[in-house]
């Protein structure tokens, strides 16, 4: 495959990965038809069905994209301020990214057993995640010594779903970055040490910045690929 | 109507509702039809809809009934022992009670907006009774002084809201005591004072036991509204 072609496959697939997260973040699962996804992206079938033989691999193909739809936070002096910094990102894409809205609904609805879709894969992702940034804020000993690094994994993703969930259901999400930020806050004062603690900014106003700062350096490193690949 | 056709009706509203939560709880909302629930429930059609006249109707009354389904808990020397033994007996009833489980999915399964569900009703009715025992604590000197009541009556049924599916998505609810053990003492130990703190019991093991406590408590309760009663 040439380059451009490499390309212009790559722009489809994007394209058809958006509009499949819309259609599922409005109706859910259940209720999303094929039809309703080639209206919204445009396509022809045969374009999607090249990509995507099903709705479920579509639908499987938006939750496996979550993570990987969430550029990198800057890199801080502190790595629980990247740990506040990610949460309170992750609050504002869910207002304006179609593929982290999308692809968090389908993690949340419960569906059926028979719709095959592994709701695991982002909630691993994001567990994972969280292990590697929280094991080197431990070693750069901003961790209060008792903490286990797993198990607080375990509660940021739980706790994060949980908290966008009742920000849903109350506000539509209008209040999700404050909701998010109280529950870093508390999180935080339960593990840190005090002198990072007091370090640690959990202005719920951080989130847009931190989104266009990540952007921003998301930009910069494709400069820097498309540079070096020529 | 006499207390005997009373008491008919409030079991057999009881029936219905049981059998609706089971049938939500397996198939979720959309998914659910009237035939299921009448087959599971053994009633007639008639019965069912002399009661509720829609599936929507029943939906609605078991979100309605979510919080009425768990008993108090017994009283404990620590108000903030109370709200600890409240979540582990919730993460209890998860695996056992129907209508906890059958509601708690129509409330997190997003639904659509023409479902016409309100949601809201059983949030707010758990953020009012936390409310309620958070400001009881702060009267006993139980919480920091910085504590604000209301967000952290809002991230107590966030975040047990989120553990819940996190638990559900990676295990079948199988660690959900230990998962929502480990988020009461992390939140705890962010709002209670050191001296309340050291005396709370986080053990997973707790869940059945309070919810033993618990249904023998409102046993207790209904023999007294009886003997009262005659």
């Amino acid at each position: 495959m040439t380059l451009a072609r490499q390309e212009r496959a790559i722009r489809t697939r994007r394209a058809i990965l958006v509009a499949a997260a819309e259609v599922f973040d409005e109706v859910g699962y259940e209720a999303a038809t094929i039809s309703q996804i080639l209206q919204k992206s445009g396509l022809t079938k045969g374009a999607l069905y090249f990509h995507y033989p099903s709705k479920e691999a579509l639908a499987q193909a938006v939750l496996d994209a979550q993570v990987r739809a969430v550029p990198e936070v800057p890199a801080r002096g502190l790595k629980l301020q990247e740990l506040v910094d990610q949460a309170l990102l992750l609050a504002h894409l869910l207002g304006t990214d179609p593929i982290v809205r999308g692809s968090i609904r389908l993690t949340v609805d419960q569906g059926s057993a028979k719709d095959g879709l592994d709701r695991r894969i982002p909630m691993s992702a994001w567990q994972d995640s969280n292990t590697v940034v929280l094991k080197l804020a431990r070693d750069a000993g901003e961790l209060l010594p008792d903490v286990d690094v797993d198990r607080l994994a375990k509660l940021l993703v739980g706790g994060f779903t949980g908290v966008q969930v009742l920000s849903k259901i109350m506000t539509d999400h209008a209040d999700m970055t404050e909701r998010v930020a109280d529950f870093m806050r508390h999180l935080m004062t339960s593990v840190a040490v005090p002198a990072v603690l007091v370090r640690l900014d959990f202005a719920p106003e951080r989130a847009e910045r931190v989104h266009r700062e990540a952007d921003a350096a998301a930009e910069q490193d494709e400069r820097v690929d498309a540079v070096r690949q020529e």
